[in-house]
């Protein structure tokens, strides 16, 4: 999988700066897996935003206009992807899907939850036996309309 | 997609006592999603609780061996499903499924969250815009061991 | 590619009492479409939707649970499908989806138009040199979330 | 996904020049879509098109022969598109796909709605519950010949 | 590959009264390739024409409906078809489809080769060195609309 | 789609000549069909044919060897083809493929129409109606050998 | 992977009468391998070679339109087999592949391997390091031809 | 397809010394099948055949390491071959893979033809019918381990 | 995934019987994984094989049969398993099948590991950190053969 | 298939040095397929180990980023491989995929064997009929978590 030039300078400048994403979150007031998903070229950022990002990681302003602009999406390569992490997340739809379904619609009825109305948090949960990752994901409800 | 005789006799026998997904939870002490998923044949029940359930249910014990006996899991039909709901959460992978994966490792080091060792969660969070489903999925962290 | 028991009985009765989906769409208060898509088990009716219906039909009530609960959706077989009438669509997809996605985001900036609040009409438009089908697909527009 | 070199020098200038798709269309006296859809390679111009283009643009002459040339079509890099804006069209197939056939072949007898004698056109419906987008298509109706 | 029941039952009473598709195609005044299609559920008949092909194979009314209802069409079931004769038309496309693509354009501009408005005839041209299969296909040139 | 460098160097020639494939077709006492098959790498030239050609279009020597040589054949990128233009022959095998076979069977018995000792031309038919396309295709029959 | 009914039937009479496809062969005055193919749906018998195949199989005449009427070919289920033996070959081709072609195409000019005009046998080559399975296929070489 | 340059060299060198892959054969005392294997990078050569393969080509040391480097196999590009010669053994397979499979296993019981110890020859054998390819394998027969 | 009667047959006396693959494998003197394998349809015994274990499992003669035939091979269902436990396999190869052919090819040079001659065993490794699964496969290297 | 240029960097300073896998991975302390899958991007170095390897290879510094940063892993390109030696692999799951499946569990209930906390060392055992490739995987078992 390789990534467009953009988001391979945003990374490198980044490293050399020594930011987590968490850091350029709190700079910009935005959560630091939307910030990650600007770098990907999956977001738009605000001209303001913008220019914030790119004088923090001391970078020039021609890749202005691509952080402005809605991208294309989409990022994963392979139909089903290969990286480990990711695929556990794919997995988890493949044995937890339908059972989410029926939970969800027995809470709401017919409809679905936004992927566009959308937030996505990761939390690192201490555990003695082992840390854990909490990843929470929160969507509007949209009922299916009638006609 | 159709689903295992096994399933289509617990989801019928579940409508006709008219219990929901939470209130056979409460009464088996387990989340509501980890029951559903028991009733689509992706998980492994005890030999107490498929009793319980099955009683509860009104249902024979011809389904017991099936409800005790570690499944073949994946339930998904089509490789990239088609369903509205479930298409949601990939589409979330292809869109975050790469930032997510910078910010975990950037977190915790190489490595994966389970999907074994793992709990996931639906909640409905009220809301006068239209409510939100908010999932949590809650795994264990494991490192890339060396050799 | 074949169709649900209740697809197939849903379409016979309606043959036979000799209505087009028009005219179920009046007696319900619904759009024609709309309707085809609950006979193809692609939307779910309230009771009282479903009860007028198969009274019209002169059904018996065993299709009741399945006309008002959610159905995993997606009828379509092959992966790109192949009857010409349905594949015309995709194809307009091909050809025009870039370009009307350039034309939504000039209009409203990143995000996309819902699939689920959502309408869709077809119409007859008469014309001396060959009468043109118009399709009219409206759906709300959802802006992403920064979070 | 990645676009031809004209593509990208067309989408250039237009932003230089801070035209919208539909300021173009005034000036060469065509929608909107069909002006986008020449951008991405999708249509043909006529030589005064392309001349008048090329001049309001500020292009140069030599992309005027790819511009007044029948290009190879269908410009979606997966199967299924991943871009979410696209998706969501794709999925309205899967959903109303048949239900559509039915309605249309009820209304018209066996045939097709044309994709290339064949209209598109996007609106923006204003709505205080959030704007809603508009699609119309508009495509002569083909009846299947005997022979 | 399998094919619907009433495909199995036309094709069954034709051989047991021996009579070809060229027979059958005079008897309804229409060509054989075509009576074929209706064979394998890929054409609709008139009432007429229904008619008079099931007395003629001496079968019940109770196919009638189906020759007469559009058809979900497109019978080949493996994407890329595996019997021999019928791939040898795919592997014609995938060497000549560029060539007659541009061969077509040079005559007739921007548009396709209707595969609705459109027929299809096989004949049987004898040759010394070994006889040949000649297929001809006419369908109407489709110019693209501009709009 | 892209093609090799020397199908863009002889296209770009041809044009600049302001050639048709028919033209030159004439010149080299071959069908355009096949010329155009040169062109995109699908064909063999034997030394005199590739020799005229690169004459006429004032082309180097450095593009015989390529002329000359047995291609690996199959230009056609997506397995199924996205263009318009192509993919209505898909359509034709999808909806008419299985009908051919059968009258074909019934007219030669068990075997194929040869996609190797084949021709295939494509003329213009003028209709008032709107001009028709006619693609002929001619194959030597093969029997399938017993053994 | 499952076979048609008629396979099933012939192969288990012929598991019964305790015949090898040699002896099957040797009666009928046919290769072993074809007579295999005639078993499995893929070749087309002769009147009097399907009666005496089932006066020796001890089988009903039902089954002698089956084996007289040319069959859809291709018999593998997956689109690359997964059975090892069978899918040697397939791996035979990706090693080998384009050497033959080379090989074939120096020795014969332009074209193929007729698969159609073509003859297949197995034989058992008795070896102290372990026997050998030797395959020996001969097709008619088909030039390809210009118009 | 595209192959490594590598495999260009080796050609190109080939064809401007006027050799076949017989008279290469020869020299180095091996099947030409196998030395165009060795063109195409999917097979391993010693360093003393490397050495003189490259001399008579007349090509410098460069290429030795990667003629004597066991390489990644599987040199056909697309999951099915499109090339016509090429896909002719992919359909053998399809229509003659089951019988082969039987006949095999009943000469040398359940076990594969090795495609490791395995050699492929092609020979021309003159008819005056036209000429026919003679394509022979033999593989050592595996049979399968019990433990 | 489905499996077929007699696997299902076989896996429902050995429950009965409250046996394992282990015990069973003990029975017949061979290991517990080709046990499985044979249950699964992937294996063949030989009579003697097939009679103790059907005695064992008192089931009937009828069997015997299916387990003394070479089956069809490879029941994995979708092309890349879904189930997570296999599904780790798949990845296993995913990240360390370039390095694993590597070092196989230092140590023996260029061929393969046969998975024909190959022998496959399950342990469990007790661990106070998590007990471990230990797999370990062991297949005769075969070299290519150069000819 | 084609590797990172890190990777080809890395493999051409090992063959110039004349090192094996097997020789840095005493050097490092680390198992020699661990060595390997660092070489092909799908393990992490420390920075320490990152140093001794470029010193050992006499390379810069500059591919220590790369070393140390978690990758996306992966590396196969085909869904399903054609290197003869990994597809064997891919092959040992088809044939005992399920049969393990079924071992594993009967030894340790539901779970799965993890990849991630996971070791595989590669053995050569000489043996006289033929030497023999022994792969011994090791991962902790992971039960499913209810909740």
């Amino acid at each position: 999988m390789s990534f467009p030039e953009s988001t391979q300078l945003l990374l490198k400048a980044k490293k050399e700066k020594g930011l987590t994403f968490a850091d350029i979150g709190i700079l910009l007031g935005l959560d630091e897996v939307w910030v990650a998903s600007l770098f990907y070229g999956q977001s738009t950022a605000s001209d303001e935003e913008a220019d914030k990002l790119l004088t923090t990681l001391g970078l020039g302003a021609e890749l202005k206009e691509i952080l402005t602009t809605p991208p294309v999406k989409g990022s994963l390569d392979p139909v089903i992807p290969t990286d480990p992490l990711i695929y556990r997340f794919y997995e988890i739809m493949q044995v937890y899907g339908m059972p989410m379904k029926d939970v969800i619609q027995e809470k709401f009825g017919d409809g679905i939850m936004s992927a566009i109305d959308f937030t996505i948090n990761v939390d690192k949960v201490e555990d003695p036996k082992g840390d854990r990752v909490k990843v929470a994901m929160c969507g509007k409800f949209l009922p299916y309309k009638k006609w």
